[in-house]
């Protein structure tokens, strides 16, 4: 049983331009160190899992549904499945911690 | 629906002597803001929603099941369901940023 994890010790995946991705997962939950490129740009997109997290760096600007938000270190979300959201780093590169329950099989990396 | 969540406005509850959680959740994840007194103590526990975190200030000296370590801000954990867990806070007051899946009906306030 490993439950002391290293996020950043293990393998990034890089999911879209300027976006990369360290997650290790339990049975419901799976935990995302997220780093994203100041500039880049996470479209608008939505999928079954339900997602939360805190800002650890940088000042993203977040769409969540109809909402758009400025965020800045310390802030955190809750996106119910299936709700649309995007991501723009804006100036600054991002740093995100996020968490996926269900686990999504296509971040098992 | 509220998605851009500001945990430290919500209600926050003492539930154990210098430990006061703010909580937020969602269908299947619940996150919660956990401050922890310098020399307060959670100890040993367990229940069956499975908790992830990240240490985001202090030295915490966390135990899961058999293995106990000393902890900065940035190292993340997960922790089975029913999986044994400690937290002693150390000389340092004590943040985390958790989440527990599923929702833990007692801490919904």
């Amino acid at each position: 049983m490993q439950c002391f994890v290293d996020l950043r010790s293990r393998l990034a995946r890089q999911t879209l331009p300027g976006v990369h991705l360290h997650t290790a997962c339990g049975e419901h939950l799976q935990l995302a160190a997220v780093d994203v490129d100041a500039n880049a740009i996470v479209p608008l997109h939505n999928h079954p899992a339900e997602q939360a997290g805190m800002v650890l760096a940088g000042t993203p600007e977040f769409t969540i549904g109809d909402e758009t938000r400025k965020l800045t270190p310390g802030d955190t979300y809750i996106i119910p499945g299936n709700v649309p959201h995007a991501v723009k780093a804006g100036p600054l590169p991002v740093r995100l911690l996020e968490v996926f329950s269900p686990v999504r099989e296509e971040y098992k990396f």
